[in-house]
Formats: structure tokens, sequence, C-alpha cells
């Protein structure tokens, strides 16, 4: 077979994989883990049960794929939109404004859906707690990043890990009601206490 | 009828409903939000579906009645295990520890359950809204009690949520693994932290 022919369909295949992962997310977000079936995120995503089972061929490979395709993409948006802030003492606000989004948006939202329901479903904790450190790691290395601070100062990891921890919390708090106000005066503080915890 | 017969008539209700809505958050923390039907509450709890219908008419009425009876007793836990503490500087890292072993107990995991399922069930959201701004409320205001401090203080109020949604993003991060080793860790940190905020 020529290469001509291989490589779109390599492509389509690409292409059919990131459908089924979006409207995976999607999923989980309007209708939660158990509204989510293998069947409703096949047709949202406009692909045969086929070509989904030999992508994915369980509900927990589907999700965790999901949930790691989406946490990448997130996180090259974020290292984007990083890039684009201005440098300079503003820099460490904008920075948690950007990770708060992050937390309350709908990637945060589909995998609480997930590590919730995986306390209680065997096969999914299986699948999730190898990727919940992945994503973990890559987040806390992201925010050293994003804040550009040096891990190796006494306190600035404690300070990057209770920022994450707070976030989550925030995230949570917000999940069934607009908590924006609360959590914008809370990080304005946070704000302040974090650049005295981060300036050497 | 006389006061006699009627006095333990109403025991033996209370008795039932208290039943009731400790196998409601077992179930919830054992079998999660899908897993908890009203069949296995009342059997686990050993209770005719009659009665159990007769108290509480609906799953979204047991399991909210549920979470807001088990947070009224662990608020009366928590102040009674305070009361027992020595007071001086060492109280306020005992406080944080009462605090963050109450984010990781069954009650935490209960509602959270609930929480994420309220997301996606309109019913359910409905009696959780308004309980969760009132467990919320109570728990600030018990904290403050416990930290024995003066919120008037300018800080003392921000400082106090701080704390509440950090721990509450510290109980979802124990939800798949024992995180207590990080945990302890970080509030050791977050306890200096919070005595240099809070001391006037």
């Amino acid at each position: 077979m020529p290469a001509s022919t291989r490589v779109p369909q390599q492509e389509r295949s690409r292409a059919t994989q990131a459908r089924l992962l979006e409207a995976t997310v999607e999923c989980l977000v309007e209708h939660g883990w158990s509204g989510t079936t293998t069947t409703v995120v096949a047709t949202r995503a406009g692909v045969s049960r086929g070509a989904q089972l030999h992508h994915y061929p369980t509900k927990a490979a589907l999700v965790t794929a999901a949930v790691a395709h989406l946490a990448e993409r997130r996180a090259e948006e974020l290292r984007t939109e990083a890039e684009a802030l201005p440098p300079g003492p503003q820099r460490l606000d904008l920075v948690i404004d950007l990770l708060g989004a992050a937390f309350t948006g709908p990637l945060f939202v589909a995998a609480l859906e997930l590590w919730v329901a995986a306390r209680t479903d065997r096969e999914l904790r299986e699948a999730l707690v190898p990727l919940e450190a992945r994503v973990g790691r890559e987040m806390h290395r992201l925010t050293v990043a994003l804040l550009d601070v040096d891990e190796r100062r006494p306190g600035v990891r404690e300070a990057v890990q209770a920022t994450l921890d707070l976030l989550r919390g925030l995230g949570v708090a917000n999940l069934l009601n607009d908590d924006s106000s609360r959590r914008a005066a809370l990080l304005h503080t946070w704000k302040r206490q974090l650049a005295t915890l981060l300036t050497p």
C-alpha cells in the first residue's frame, strides 16, 4: 500500500479518537459518570460502535483515555496562555487566575466524576490511579514552570503544593454554585501570601 | 393514649430514623451514590420498607437527611474533642489535625458523593443546595470557635476560609490513595502560616 493512502488512514483514525475523547468529556460534564455510556458517547461523536470498540474496548479505557487526552491538551493551552502573559510582578497573579479557571473548568469536573466513581468501581480505579499520579506530577511541574520558581529553595515545593490543593478545594466548592466572587476574594489574599512565600 | 406509651413510641421512631440515616451514610461510603438504593439502606438498617417510606419518601430526602444528621453529630464530636485539647500554642495544631481527620472521614466522602451526583440530578440538587450552604456556614463558625479567634480582625475570616478550602482539596486528594504523609507535611507548613495570619 503506498504511503499516500496509509497516512490519511492514520489521520482519520486519530481524528476519530479525538472526537470520541472529546465527546466523552462533554458527556461526563453533562450527564455525570452514571449517565455516560459508551453508546451515548459513540452517538455524540458520530462514530460507529464498531470503530469505538476498536479504539476503546471498555468504558474504563474510554474515560481514562479521555481525561489523559484533555489533561495534555489543557496543559498545552496553559503553557501557551502563560507565554502570552507580561513579565513582572503581575505575573504570579495572572498565573493563579489561569490555574483557578482550569480547576473550575470541564476537565476538572470530568476528572472529579471519575475520581469519585473510581472509589467504588475497581476496574476504573485500577485504570485511574496511575493516571491520577501522572497528571498530578505534571500539574505540579507545570505550575512550577509557569510561576518560574526554583523548587530547590526551601518552602517553594510546599507553597506550590498548597496552592494546588487549595485550588482543588475551590473547584469542589464551585460544583453546585457559582462561587466565583468568593473565590476571587480568597485568591486575592492567597496571591499576596504566595508572593511572600516564593520571594527569595 | 397515656403519656407512658406515647413517649416510647416517639423514641422508637427516632431510633428508627437514626438507624436509617447511619445506614445511608455507610452505604454511600461503601457503594457510592449509584449503588445506594433505598431498598439496600432499609435492609442494612433492619427497617421495613413501609417504615422507611413513612420517614423518608424519596432517595433525595433520605440522603440529604443523612448528611444533615451526620454533619450535626460530627460537629458535636468536634466540639467535645476540641474541649479536651490543652490550651496554649499547641492548640492551633491540634485543631487543624481534628479538622484534617474530619475532611478525610466518612461524612466527607458521603457528602462528596452527593455533591457530585447533585450536579447532574435536579431533584437531589434542589434538596442539597440549601443544606450545603448551611453546613458550610456552620463549619466556618465551628472552626472560628475551635481556633478561638476573633473574626472581626482583618484577615481572620479569609485565613479560616482558606484553611477549609485547603482541607477540602486535601480530602479529595485522599479519595483513591492514602495521602496522609503528604497531607501531614503540608499541614505542618500551613499551621505555621496560619499561626502568623491569626496572631494579632
